[in-house]
């Protein structure tokens, strides 16, 4: 059953007064080309999830409204339902699986939700919360498998139209949600405008479900990209997105590890991983850039932990060859050490850290083993330094 | 000698199709108000500095074009001048001190520049830079002290106030042309918006100089705020920054870090140390919003290493209590280490690393080591972990 574009006019103007209109802007991409960013990291909450919040919650009864909401999420839902229900007035209740990151926790309780840990997963504590919201007469927000929410997202397709001449958009893919509300309105708007949908390899539940006819429940669903890891479409979303999407591309765990860390060192943006799928889809080479039209990419939102920032950094480092850790072993006589750091800082590499151990048991008494940390330029550089120490007489491990 | 605003105005027409109008977005602050962000870590190249340089260079004449440009910089001025050459066909060199990050250098090679690495210090670079200048007839762009260049960065306070009606505008102090500049042009518009500056204290040249009445070199300048690194104001923007701001004000380094850090994880916005200078002004309580009117925060760049943003997360966690490592002896019996996670996890907080240790020689055979890694609330909530530890008769480092 389609979904009336009328009502995500209508969710539009319902919900203009609560949400932001984010902008638009451009990075370049590293080859050529530009690459057009609708920033729902910059929405309130840090993601888009309050546009559908907010339709479902303004739709509400005034009983219903007296009783309350309720949803599960341990994510951008539960944030998004939060701060509909402080803004309008509602009581509200967050179930979270126990073991839900503390910042997520603290979030949600920052927008006056009370929060309950319930289960060791996401099933476990919608379970609970459906059982609530029977107990309670709460009304019970789904996260994306209901048309208000649908209608919330959808607001995106409209605005993205308004803002740019797109010629394709690009959008994540979770339970569903988004993916149908924005290519609902855009294919009403615009039929010529692709819509393309993309999902983690670790979590491609539509894909599935597009591939076999009917709705595939995943095993699993283990993604970076937490935000758009279900493994279990919609039933209204499956459909929706089965008939009016153009087509749905998958990325794997690098790919989306490379686009947050490609963000945020040269677009200067924070984008969680469901966000950076979406850019991930483009950079990977999976979607092409138009010849005359813009492609927007949906970076649907910016909540990621700023400790998985680290990691990524630090291994995407790695990966493109601008970071290394080389350890050797070498006589432990005066200068040693000295002529080692020498030879390296002579390619041009910066050294960043050196631990020299004199005291390991697995040495011969005159060796003394030392591990440089190196800032390189790239896998080249990096082929170099080790071939030079290598022809010097150093063995590497 | 002040600064023609006609100057400034013309600036504006001269670079306007070289430039980004970047967006001013909003921040919620952590007690209340919102602070207004204006985006240049979004401009080309990723800092402001290249409205200076296009204003400069597009007022070469034919031979000084076909000489080429030269400028001395490890920073955001070489890549601006670079990319100001590269977009109008002129040749460019830019001189670095050795041992400058190489993802400067490439970032400079990226547009197209000769990079010239030389001496130990910008000055030495400097100096190099003026010496090849002689010798080839190509121009030295100066990094702050022509105006040309104050005009340029000037076109800033233009465009905020076409934006947003600011009541007052607070911008970062390296050498004093970014903030002269947008100083004269809002000034110039509407004298009643304050206009304040901000340096680190560990670089803060101009407000001695202001203080001193006269031009005053630090004897040094290390700050993470690298861009405003600057140990000498110049004899132009001297003048014009003691004339013109309402004031001056410093942060130091933690409030600096605290700022990026904010910016990052609320902001959803990669800052560089010299660009969250001025939104530190504002969360150190250095500088108070305004009843009435916006407060406009310059962000001025978002050049920040990636290592770098890895080492802020990970103080800034520590600080904030979010992140703890707590090291204790136990009997090396069977399920002691098990014993003591439970306990830990008892608390709510998340363990996040666990190193278990036998083989330390300083311990008692019986005894072995443990150190764990801890995810936790605040400080608040590490005192109650550490103070149920010591009653159960654990001893802590």
């Amino acid at each position: 059953m389609p979904v009336a574009i009328e009502n995500i006019k209508a969710a539009q103007k319902r919900i203009e007064p609560y949400v932001r209109r984010t902008d638009i802007t451009k990075i370049t991409l590293p080859k050529e080309g530009e690459l057009f960013l609708k920033l729902e990291n910059l929405q309130y909450t840090g993601a888009y999830k309050v546009r559908g919040a907010f339709n479902c919650v303004l739709q509400l009864t005034p009983e219903q409204r007296q009783a309350g909401v309720l949803a599960a999420s341990a994510g951008n839902h539960a944030q998004g339902v939060a701060r509909a229900a402080r803004e309008l007035g509602l009581n509200c209740t967050i179930v979270m699986p126990a073991g839900a990151p503390l910042s997520k926790i603290a979030a949600t309780k920052h927008y006056g939700a009370e929060v309950i840990l319930f289960g060791a997963t996401y099933d476990d504590a919608c379970r609970h919360a459906l059982q609530l919201a029977e107990e309670t007469g709460k009304t019970f927000i789904h996260p994306f498998d209901d048309e208000r929410i649908i209608c919330g997202q959808g607001t995106l397709g409209l605005e993205i139209l308004e803002q740019c001449p797109a010629g394709q958009v690009i959008v994540p893919i979770g339970g569903g949600g988004l993916a149908s509300g924005i290519a609902t309105a855009i294919k009403a708007v615009d039929p010529t405008v692709r819509v393309i949908g993309v999902e983690p390899q670790n979590a491609a539940s539509m894909s599935a479900s597009v591939s076999a006819g009917r709705i595939i429940t995943l095993p699993s669903a283990n993604t970076i990209a937490d935000g758009i890891a279900v493994k279990t479409p919609g039933e209204l979303t499956y459909p929706l997105c089965s008939d009016i999407l153009d087509e749905i591309v998958t990325v794997d765990e690098g790919d989306i590890a490379n686009a947050i860390l490609y963000l945020l060192e040269k677009g200067k943006i924070v984008s969680e991983g469901a966000g950076a799928a979406s850019v991930a889809a483009v950079l990977s080479g999976r979607v092409q850039l138009l010849e005359d039209r813009p492609t927007v990419a949906l970076l649907s939102g910016g909540n990621i932990d700023v400790t998985m920032i680290s990691r990524i950094i630090d291994k995407g480092l790695i990966r493109s060859g601008r970071k290394i850790t080389i350890s050797t072993q070498m006589n432990d006589k005066p200068g040693q050490l000295v002529r080692l750091l020498d030879l390296i800082s002579g390619t041009g590499a910066n050294i960043v850290g050196v631990r020299h151990d004199r005291t390991n048991a697995q040495m011969n008494i005159t060796e003394s083993s030392v591990i440089v940390e190196l800032e390189t330029r790239d896998r080249q550089h990096i082929f170099e330094i080790r071939s030079m120490l290598e022809d010097m007489g150093y063995r590497l491990k």
